[in-house]
Formats: structure tokens, C-alpha cells, sequence
């Protein structure tokens, strides 16, 4: 893969920023080329689609790079699961103040925006969603956790960083990243088989 | 207060409704107008500020209408705060489906819209998730939680409820929010003091 993004990449990664940001609905196609410094023909040459499909390929494109971002996280913090979790959450409140409020979920706007008008971006987010479950509930799997557990363990982690997301970006503050990622933590040392979880107190 | 809505209650719940489902800069304020069934004119006449003024209003009306709500279904559920949660969620998801997957928080999307955007909405909406923290911290402490951990509670509640509603509307399965449900009610009975906690086994 070239290191010089493709015409088609700049778009879709401008567009993931300005959705974002901004919204799906909030966002026009000729902000979108402007960011991209795309020629505006050149956006449907490449989504004849036209905003549904870049939409389409936004989730999925911001929506599976999220996710490895996230999953990275985890593998590169400390072996212990627990530690990792807190860690995690600190570096997504972290990152979140330092991009002014701005940079949280890149898929949770338009996820919510679109739920009820447009049925190939609601599967999109869909699938996006499910991955990440699947990646998260893998490594839990591997910690040891059975497989039921471990599937609502991820879901149960992704829930509270998305609504962490949405309270500090309304607020301004980390707190709510920050309970979130203790009360997360704290489920990943409950799901823990006795032997794997390290003591806490 | 009369039964009847004004037009500008009218014009509020109009919003509202469409603000949920198509988001904020999904809805135009002709629509607006032709689903509360008011002249134009008085759109204006009651919100000067035009959109942004109206997005305020419906945020404070609609969120504050919403935490009354939860606040009510867990007074009016068992004695049990952790039976009351589990409650709560499951009457939050079967509702979700009811609507078509529909009716979920009714400020979230437009909060994660607006949050970068708009000054007046983004306060307006940190204030209501404020109000919500502040009602049910206000239930736990009475419960005989510490305040500290009470607000924490509160939040931990709130935050699985919002990515419960994401993830929901997305699959259009209730499984996310059966797992909210199932670790909020964990959640207040680890909070809860020994002598107030219900036997769960």
C-alpha cells in the first residue's frame, strides 16, 4: 500500500472528520471535497452512490480502524486485563480533552443520526458494532473468561465508553470516562477466573 | 395548565419527535411547522433564535420530561433498587422495539450533533444529563449509598442506558440493553449497604 493516501481515501477520511464533528446530515458534499482537496466530480466518480454510500464506507472504514485502535490498546497496556481497562479509558479521556472536546466514538453520531432513515448505513454500524464486540470478547476469551461472559463483558465495556463519550463531550470534563472506565475495570476483575485475576486491594 | 397545547408546546413535541429520529440537522424547520400543524410565522414568533433557539428548548423540555420518567419507572417499580433497574432496562428495550427501534433517549443524538457546533445546545444538554445524575444519585443516597458513590452509581446506570439505546438501535436486537440492565442492577446491589441488599442468589 502506498504511503500517499488515494484520492478516495482522502475523501472518505475527510468525511469520517467531518461526520464527526458535524454530523452525517450536518456535512456537505462540498465540504467534504474542500477537505479532502478532492475535485468535487471526483466524489462521484469514486461513491456514485453519492452521501449514503460515502456514508456506507465512512462506518465501516472509521468504524474498523476504531476498533483495532481500540483492541491495540488493550494488547499493548499491561498483560493484566484489569490494568489495561483502566488505562484505556484514561488514554480515551486524554485524548478526548486534547482534541477540545471533539474526538470520541468516530461512528456513534451518525450511528444514532441514521438508526431510522437509512437501512444500509444502520447495517454498516451494525456490523462495525459486532466486530468489535467479536475482538473484545476474544481477548476477554483468552484471559480465560467463558464465552457468554466474555460477549457481555464487551458489550458491557463498549457501552460505558460510548456513554462516557456522550456525557464528557456534553460536559466538558473527563468524570464520566473516568467512572466509566473504573466500573469497567471493575467487571473485567469480576468476570476474571479466580487464578487469572490479580489482587486489586 | 390547559389539556390542549399551545402552538408553541405544539411546536416543541413536533421537534422533539423529529430531532430524535432524523437528528437535528436532519429535520428542516418546514417540516417542523407541518407535523405540529402551525403556521410558519409562528415558528419565529416564539423562537427568534430560529433553529438554534428551538434545539435549546426541545433539549430542556424533552430531556427533562425523559429523566421525570426514569426517575418515575424506578420509584414505581419494587421496593428492590436492583429489581427496580432491571425493570427499568427491560421496559426501556421493549418500548425500543415497540417503536420500530425508534424511541430511545430523545436528547442523545442531537447532543453528540451539537457538541462541537453549538455553545447554547451542548450547555443546555449538560445541564439536563446533570438534572438526571443529580434525581438518581438522589434515589441511591436515599437508599443509603454514600453521595460519592451514589453519583458514580448514577452515571454507571446512565452511561449503560445510553450504549445500550446506540447498540440497540443499530442491530434492532434488545441484547444490549438486557446486558445494561443485567450489570446496572449489579452495580446497585455491589453499591448498596449490606443491610439494605436483597439476597440475588
Amino acid at each position: 500500500m502506498s504511503s500517499t493516501p488515494t484520492t478516495k481515501q482522502r475523501i472518505v477520511f475527510a468525511a469520517a472528520d467531518l461526520f464527526r464533528r458535524h454530523g452525517y446530515a450536518g456535512t456537505g458534499m462540498r465540504q467534504v471535497v474542500a477537505a479532502a482537496q478532492a475535485p468535487f466530480g471526483s466524489l462521484y466518480h469514486h461513491f456514485p452512490g453519492g452521501k449514503e454510500q460515502l456514508g456506507e464506507e465512512v462506518i465501516r472504514v472509521a468504524g474498523g480502524m476504531y476498533g483495532e485502535l481500540v483492541a491495540a490498546i488493550l494488547d499493548s497496556g499491561p498483560d493484566d486485563l484489569v490494568a489495561a481497562t483502566e488505562q484505556a479509558f484514561a488514554l480515551a479521556a486524554q485524548h478526548l480533552e486534547q482534541s477540545g472536546w471533539e474526538d470520541a466514538c468516530p461512528i456513534a453520531t451518525i450511528a444514532l443520526e441514521v438508526a431510522s432513515t437509512s437501512e444500509p448505513m444502520r447495517i454498516a454500524s451494525a456490523e462495525v458494532f459486532e466486530r468489535w464486540f467479536a475482538a473484545l470478547a476474544g481477548r476477554f476469551s483468552a484471559a480465560g473468561i467463558a464465552p457468554e461472559s466474555a460477549r457481555e463483558l464487551a458489550l458491557t465495556w463498549l457501552m460505558l465508553l460510548e456513554g462516557g463519550f456522550l456525557f464528557c463531550r456534553a460536559a466538558r470534563t473527563r468524570e464520566a470516562l473516568h467512572v466509566a472506565g473504573r466500573q469497567a475495570a471493575a467487571a473485567v476483575a469480576a468476570a476474571l477466573p479466580p487464578a487469572a485475576a490479580p489482587s486489586r486491594t
